[in-house]
């Protein structure tokens, strides 16, 4: 399977893609969404890529993101990739919950068996996602960004902080800023990675710093009536760990807003304005 | 059943809801989505009535018609009512296609059997809804105007022609202008309202012009790609009987726009804008 177009919508002036593609990273068929604005049919332009949360694929953000107006304005190329692989032969969670297996594929390479077969999202999302996208879309190899929401926030700040020459932006809505350290993480860190909790702090992002990766910036909205705020999110432990390294970070908390789209919609236009202006400045 | 909240997060400043209640037209719960901007709080402020297309409920302009953003800006309510009621005892189509029967109430009251029970969305959307609305809503009754997609496009002109006194603002995107002239609504027409074509006229937004009705203005959105233009929607028709009514109508065809979400999106700030200037004009 090359890379395969199946829906193009003229949007806010620019083309909302949805695309389809055999992963050498997954050996599944993967699905993702690439907005892109007028301003790419005159030269290449920086892009994005969105990492979504716990039980979404491509199409929660493409549909509720509310970004294309803001990418429309800047200029932005925004890629929205699956949560996991999906299909035939694919493992679920057994257990049924949602947030490991289909759906929660937490951006690691999986080392456990049944998982280690097809869970290669770290692969996907760091190293196939981006040059596939550079081959057939008019991105700036040299201007990508990372953003994410929940576990994709997690993904968002684990890529940046471990490719950060790559990724010249790295935000978050409502990280999960330390998996190792809350139940949904735990959980799927130890069926992916094994127990040995060792192994998990190359997908931590609080750990990734305190071993000493560094970033230019992070920047991260977080609702305060997020419900999973104190239990699973934790931002406490980010500032902490950026405080104690030195990494700027811009933490926004918004009064009154939840964990779910009409918290991310509300401040995308910031965060892809922040994002923007951290990669024209590379 | 009383007015239930069954849903209420902080968006773009202000709060978006969902309610449900029983309905004195249709004799069931029916279900609604209220954006309320931060305007709100203080002085109640101008409302619009969004009535959605074939297939939707209240949800896919609440989720996908990026409304948010511009009514927080100026200081407008926004309403989502559902397309047809729903639930025990009514009835669909019986060949089951989607333009007739659940989710294609085409805003009529129906007067054959067995629609007549439950399809009365002409009562729910004029007159019970907006009691509704200014009962429980900071929303000014005097300020109300009406909009619709698609098939409830349709709804929002032969609401707004039957009713100028009533609703300030009327303005659609890609509506069905002539339902009696093509075939999802001579279906629906018939099945709701009878054979006879004479009694379709007052819910045909051509045939009411051509019977006298007035509007100060109307405003339409309409893709130029969107592939039920020639067949099932014909504004060729709306704008005819405009010009020959002396009806000003502002007709904007999008190149390259289709028929959902990604186009109705893209100018909903726009139509959003105008609907304002007339309710605060009046």
């Amino acid at each position: 399977m090359s890379l395969e177009c199946i829906a193009k919508h003229r949007a806010h002036g620019g083309v909302q893609g949805i695309y389809r593609h055999l992963s050498a990273a997954t050996g599944t068929p993967m699905t993702f969404s690439v907005f892109v604005p007028p301003q790419a049919e005159r030269a290449p332009v920086p892009g994005v890529i969105f990492l979504s949360g716990l039980s979404c694929t491509h199409a929660n953000v493409t549909e509720k993101g509310e970004y294309r107006r803001t990418c429309a304005e800047l200029g932005l190329i925004f890629v929205a990739p699956d949560t996991s692989p999906r299909g035939e032969g694919v493992p679920d969670d057994p257990d049924g919950t949602f947030s490991f297996g289909l759906g929660a594929g937490f951006y690691v390479d999986a080392t456990e068996p049944p998982y280690a077969q097809h869970y290669r999202m770290w692969s996907y999302v760091t190293h196939e996602l981006p040059a596939l996208l550079v081959e057939h879309f008019p991105m700036d190899g040299g201007r990508q960004g990372i953003m994410g929401h929940s576990m994709g926030g997690h993904g968002a700040l684990t890529v940046g902080l471990t490719y950060p020459e790559r990724f010249g932006a790295v935000s978050a809505f409502a990280p999960i800023v330390a998996p190792s350290q809350e139940p949904w993480g735990q959980r799927a860190l130890r069926g992916y990675l094994g127990p040995e909790a060792a192994a998990w702090r190359a997908h931590d992002a609080v750990a990734l710093i305190e071993g000493g990766a560094r970033v230019p910036a992070l920047r991260v909205d977080q609702g305060a009536d997020d419900p999973f705020l104190a239990e699973h999110l934790r931002p406490e432990l980010l500032a902490a760990a950026c405080a104690q390294a030195g990494i700027p970070l811009e933490m926004y908390m918004r009064p009154g807003y939840d964990h779910g789209y009409f918290f991310v919609s509300t401040f995308m236009a910031e965060q892809l304005r922040w994002q923007h202006a951290q990669l024209v400045a590379l």
